[in-house]
């Protein structure tokens, strides 16, 4: 099942290559079904707070009708950074479930180790590694991509 | 000027307080002009997500019709949390400028300390105590009120 959800992150993130955006997507689950999807649209719409957890989260907010998505679990194909971290504890999202590692700008593993802080009201479990290589290649191909297109 | 910005931002947080939210204000300052206020609605529209900095950032991206804020400078009348710090980072901001610290939830002074963290692409400026004692009092009345209404 994990893996099924993660393919469907991984199906926002291709929309979101198709329109040249960096290719991540996320997907938010509710007994066992996804109730929410998102996938970056930060230069689309011009706005910086558009990576595709807030968009999911934004979305599942209005399904369930309440701010709280404690019984959700969030599937996103790159290890998220502060802001997305931030807002994922917001909403007491129940777990995370990344693809890939973000050593630059994940606040997970990466950097910040922002869930072992104490003093939370929440903290989300969290798993990582699922669909490593296909979330991994992805974003390579991508700047790969975009490096061959600038020469 | 400082305190003339962070008074609309209090100003802001009066407009939560009225409909019973926890009262935080934000503005957002670019070239000596506020392009954009936010206060806290995360109850009234069941949004984990927005704080009153998120929804400033939001009209200041569409009213600059850009996801980099680089010349803008954001008054918040409370120590953003860990989701908004990251999202001041996202957008580029120069400055924050908060009233007063939040020493449970508070991402930059309190708790983290996120901008002393290497490896990001910005890292904002951060003046803190502007009209603190006002920024404050506002919140403590507030709670302070709830727990009488609930005896």
């Amino acid at each position: 099942m994990k893996e099924e959800y993660m393919r469907a992150a991984l199906r926002e993130a291709e929309k979101a290559k198709k329109i040249d955006e960096v290719p991540i997507g996320c997907v938010i689950v509710k007994d066992d079904k996804i109730i929410a999807r998102g996938h970056n649209l930060r230069e689309t719409k011009q706005q910086s707070i558009n990576h595709a957890e807030i968009i999911a989260i934004q979305k599942a907010c209005k399904k369930v009708g309440s701010w709280r998505l404690e019984d959700c679990d969030l599937y996103v194909t790159l290890e998220p950074c502060c802001m997305c971290a931030g807002a994922i504890l917001q909403s007491r999202i129940r777990t995370v479930i990344y693809g890939t590692t973000d050593p630059k700008g994940g606040s997970i593993e990466s950097t910040l180790h922002m869930y072992e802080q104490p003093g939370y009201n929440h903290y989300p479990k969290v798993e990582s590694g699922v669909l490593q290589n296909e979330c991994s290649q992805l974003l390579k191909n991508f700047f790969k991509e975009k490096r061959l297109k600038r020469k």
